[in-house]
């Protein structure tokens, strides 16, 4: 996958009413004046959204004559989800050494608390 | 998270140089100096896609002095990820009913060539 395709994908996203676009038409394929109705914009500006989103191959468009239904690509947020693929490893990377420094600390901790405890009981 | 935080991450991701620039951080924190070497650019350049990537969340700088080192901040790239989440969920459960489709197409496939092949067994 070229990146420049992944930064139109980027730019396409990086839009609240784009987002909402794709939030609509996860839950099934819709017509544009369907489409336009939750978000009070005038026709030219949702058909606007949708070019950039289909351009970044986010969303497809029917052939059928009069009514062009919208559908969701999901493959083409597949390709952002593998591009944080690396990134979210790192993350999980860090969240497990957090664990284990974490483990390894309250181990020493209670360690520390026998050893208090220890002499205590021998002195009875 | 407002959405407009999201916003910014994305139209900052939309960058391959500021993409390249994640991906150097993840390796570990660097000075901008240093950063700016395998680019070929201009410090200032780098400087710009720099304060893109710090206003997004997506990197923090170093307070220190002279060096003011940069690191890539994972948690702000979580929040892209649980955007993601929702649409992973519906690819993978597109990719769990294509499967289940596919193995009935191929169970129904393996009984009708049984079905095809026990009339000629009889008539043996």
């Amino acid at each position: 996958m070229p990146s420049y395709h992944l930064s139109d994908k980027f730019a396409a996203l990086a839009d609240p009413t784009r987002r909402a676009i794709l939030a609509r038409l996860a839950l099934g394929e819709t017509s544009v004046t369907e489409l336009a109705e939750p978000f009070s914009m005038s026709m030219p500006a949702v058909s606007k959204h949708l070019k950039v989103l289909e351009r970044a191959g986010l969303i497809a468009r029917g052939r059928e004559a009069q009514w062009r239904p919208c559908r969701i690509e999901l493959g083409a947020l597949k390709d952002v989800d593998d591009w944080l693929e690396e990134y979210r490893r790192l993350w999980e990377d860090r969240l497990d050494r957090l664990e284990v420094y974490l483990s390894e600390l309250q181990a020493k901790e209670s360690k520390g608390k026998e050893r208090n405890k220890k002499p205590r009981r021998r002195k009875k």
